[in-house]
């Protein structure tokens, strides 16, 4: 089977998520990496991307010159992943769209509700893919607990409890460190800073898991850290459209905690626990029974869970595969092949996520209102 | 050294919580059970307390007898424990406090706020001891983390998370079970059941670890199980008197937790986590440290944590030894020991839980606005 | 229920395991403490008994006094608990046996074989209890997993994998540490050190749960701190004489572990695991099946583990409980009560201790050849 | 950078080990897979390896085809995996080495250490790569824990603790499984089975974060199911050149146990543990200390740990990646890359294990007589 062909706009030298992506996208020699702007400055961008094997041709100066590269070429890239900052993936997103390529954009997928609605619109209408990068939910045992809800093993789900909570911003001093800093300034981050970071996943696990969408929340939003403008904590509370209610805390002050993205499902039937730190074992408890261990790898899993899985059971797996899952769907979807529905979230997730955040903040300013978390255009009439 | 004589009103055979005071009372042989009313059913009550080993003239067929058998004995009880149903707690504590006993009440001390009022009142004109029951106060890590926060290791106190969240009532069978139904019957249980049973061990704690008390709350409180009217779960966010940001949640329907009693704090210079039913241990990382293992019985332990541990490092000690530190604290606040401040809860936590129960229940019947969590008579000027 | 007279020897002031047994006494009510002869200084001894409330007359200066005094009583004690240095068990057990006391002796019950089969004949002959204290059995889990193996939950038992690995005698300074140092010096502690000390507890606990004794063994021990004569550290294989295989490792060096004492068991039809410093849970696996955690205070224990728990499931319970289960049916088989056997370790387990520690030093001195690990007068014939 | 051309012997479709290879080459991008000889069915192999990208003329039948290919073609593979029956791993490797490859040969090396040492000596003379996978060292914090002894931080290492015993081969019906009941006949497996399998793992993972290799060994093993001739369980004592002792576990009845690789070292200056199920994490004592967790991709960790994390602190990091930090390291060394020693497991290592096998079986036979374990020609003068 022939590599398809794999370009990244961002993503550049010293990078955390460049080299995510090029793991995940290699991992299962799916993705050929053909193609890259990868930095803002045109040179280091072209250099980095030669030095990454990249051809000469194809190390782009800047997105712009890369789409104008791309768009003519007979052996054009069949994928192209947005890595760029946040306040670009609208633009670049729609360009490439609107020139027939297909597009795995990192989150948040905009930086407004307004402009989400225009990425799925465009997907839509161009009938590409737009996929968003919540990457959590590769992990194969996140895929277990959704094929366990769909199968009804936990009956209706009555509550679901998720956390993204980490302490990696709680020293007072960040205050004069620019990495950290722009996050909680609105005029850089815009109207959300540890929500719109972390939250999202843990609302987006949420909803993956259990297959009900967002309907309402409230929310409750704090800076512990004085020389912060937007919060690095927050609890949010949420009714989902299947009758769940929601609660979800994240926290970038929790000092201790080193990642602390955790979902707790509770149904009629049963209730169980996972957490990204240990991800290869899921605690489930049958309603009145004992709570038994779900081992990644195991033969008694759900087919999404063991299609998700490349280790035998007892090796510990860990998030690059997660993340290479994505990239394995998007060219399961690509190619068309017929291997079990792809799982990779799509625009409209990364739309609701934007609405969320809107509601977050919008519910947060005005004492824990209660807001419509859903965007217009998903409500129904 | 002689020992204190102890009775108790309530507690009868096959009840949970009488074993649990006898043993508690027991284990230091500070404390001689004498005198009990231990059934409203007078001869069952006689019966049991005599086989308890309590002489039969003292075992009593209800609280007023024993009163008045022990009002003008010599040798009349040092400290009695009511035990009894809820709604009777006030009145039974009131009679035995005007006679000039000390008296320990189980939690919660009340069924309102004025009651709980009236009781601290009484307690202070007659400067009697009026404690309340918040046993898991009594472990010997919890006080180590009161000390720690005392002490200033982590600075100021940003955030408190606070859980006491369970699967125990998770059975919509249990619609027919009146072992659990009363709970959520606001006829027997008043305005609030889940909060009321377990929120108000983990706002406490939340307290009694910060030395913070609970200013205002908002709540989210539901029946997930269609049956009830009163909840069995919600969400509490808080703020505290001296600054701290606190989030709560606790339930009864989170199949697959056995108890789910924990307590997480969070300040300037470090973060901490305990759970009960692990309770040997803390988790505690200074800030820009690697997380550190505070074991229970070890020598670097505060004073306050030192002295109530009874068994060796390593060794497993439970609820039962942190219950008997509450009695151990009495026994000396009875006889005047001067070993260390006693840190049993008195009727002002208790008042406190009152008031917090009511701000809950009706935060919770507005949508979730803010209340005022502060007991007027505690309210500053 | 009049309480039992209980009575101890040894368990001084300041000592760690005479308040272990009084708080395992006192617990459930059923001893009262009414003489001793506490300490090898006989004021320090009687002061400290009548501090503790026991009567001026019957605290004693030593233990022959004691049993002068207690024998001719009508009122005389109905259990001794001994815990006085390892060298004076066997005497002082002797002595109160053949004077119709029942007897609890510490671990190990006495310095050689010889010296505990004459107690086993002695208890034979005169029908009193002697009891050795070995109070990890009372531990509810480890009753469920011995109840597990008599029913056979796991089928045949292949194998059992034990540890009592400490690090708390890890420092090599210790050579000066007076309250360490006798330990490692065959003067003082004989002819073995770490196994005679906690091996045996792990060893006698694959008796409890198996139901099989020790019949061969191969020791490899090594003192890994240059100064010391004696092991502190040993690794046992032994075979059982229903067939199981047997793996002992236990070491005073494990820096890091704070107890370390563990079972594993692993049968034809399912493995379990258990640890003393987290003892509320097992986890179960049958053959083919998830892991399950079983926890303590759950439903569907076996009566033996059910009878054992004091607190309901979720609370954590420990070592001091466990002990008082010791008690507790000391307690029962002293008045007959016929509430279900009693499980306390007998003089018989004491002498099979004895056993294996020569065997496990011959063994060791001898390049780990294999030895019989039966004391004489149990081996079959 | 180009990448190195790769190629793989064995591993056909279906396989486990096939998979694991090619994720962990293709993860850094650093190697091409371009020839194959996968499968001992010529068609089969051929087809597959197109399947898998390899183009038609370098998609052999078998291995000698695929040596004559290879070694005349400019562009020929700088690397070959060796990833068949272990009885034909020293042919293939002695085969590839003579004509100038640089080989990774799967564990065990051989199956007699007459042709480990062959194989040792061919790769000194023709200076050629010839590297074992022992895939666990690729763990960051297994090089961590090399880095920690080798900087002193444990001083004088006492003592080492390894396990790799799990329960997958607990069923007695596997007696008629094909899969795996030719593990455990001595025709078809040779000396040993699971030492050979699992045992020489812990023991080489012993070795390399120790720094010391095992002298001499004694050996208890069985065979817990009947219908075996060969071990299922075996417990080895060992002790190292540097002065450690040594205990290791290993089983394949262990029912319950998932993996159960684990290592545990104890020095003058602290112990620490970590385990393969969870591995992100290290226990570390300092002597006298309070135990602190050591987080994987954390900044405080040592460079050859540091250098081995590709996933941000907090995110679970698994085996695949473990297993392509020894491809990354052999990528390095066949480039000549100065950027910190390589790590990969050599010959030599696989020749310490043959030894070791050797040991074992002889000492087992022998009621667990010492038996000296390094191989001839790494013995000492």
């Amino acid at each position: 089977m022939t590599k398809l062909r794999w370009g990244m706009i961002g993503g550049g030298e010293g990078s955390q998520i460049g080299p995510a992506h090029r793991f995940a996208a290699a991992l299962d020699s799916a993705f050929e990496f053909v193609a890259g702007a990868l930095d803002h400055r045109p040179e280091a961008g072209r250099d980095y991307a030669q030095r990454l094997g990249v051809p000469a041709d194809r190390a782009y100066g800047d997105w712009r010159e890369m789409l104008e590269g791309e768009k003519g070429r007979k052996d054009r890239i069949d994928l192209v992943t947005v890595a760029t900052p946040n306040s670009t993936h609208h633009e670049i997103t729609c360009a490439f769209l609107r020139e027939g390529f297909d597009v795995l954009c990192e989150k948040p997928l905009t930086t407004t509700v307004q402009e989400a609605e225009e990425i799925v619109r465009l997907a839509r209408e161009t009938g590409r893919i737009c996929a968003v990068n919540y990457g959590y939910t590769g992990y194969p045992l996140v895929r277990q607990m959704r094929a366990m809800v769909a199968a009804g093993d936990l009956g209706a789900i009555r509550l679901v409890k998720a956390e993204f909570a980490h302490g990696h911003h709680a020293d007072a001093a960040d205050a004069d460190n620019p990495r950290i800093r722009w996050r909680y300034d609105p005029k850089q981050a815009g109207i959300s800073a540890q929500f719109a970071d972390c939250g999202i996943h843990a609302m987006h696990m949420a909803s993956f898991v259990t297959g009900q969408a967002v309907d309402r929340l409230s929310a409750d939003a704090v800076a512990c850290i004085a020389s912060r403008e937007l919060e690095d904590d927050a609890m949010v509370n949420f009714r989902m459209d299947g009758g769940a209610v929601g609660r979800l805390w994240t926290s970038s002050v929790a000092v201790g905690r080193q990642h602390g993205l955790t979902l707790q499902v509770f149904g009629e039937k049963g209730g169980m626990a996972w957490a990204q730190e240990q991800p290869n074992q899921i605690d489930w408890t049958p309603l009145g029974q004992r709570t038994q261990i779900i081992e990644r790898g195991a033969a008694d899993l759900y087919p999404e869970a063991r299609r998700a899985s490349r280790v035998t059971v007892g090796h510990a797996e860990g998030m690059t595969l997660a993340f290479a899952n994505i990239y394995r769907d998007l060219a399961a979807a690509i190619r068309g092949d017929d291997t079990g529905a792809p799982l990779f979230p799509t625009a409209e997730d990364g739309l609701c996520s934007m609405a969320a955040i809107e509601a977050v903040a919008d519910s947060a300013r005005h004492d824990g209102q209660w807001r419509d978390a859903r965007p217009p255009m998903l409500r129904k009439a």
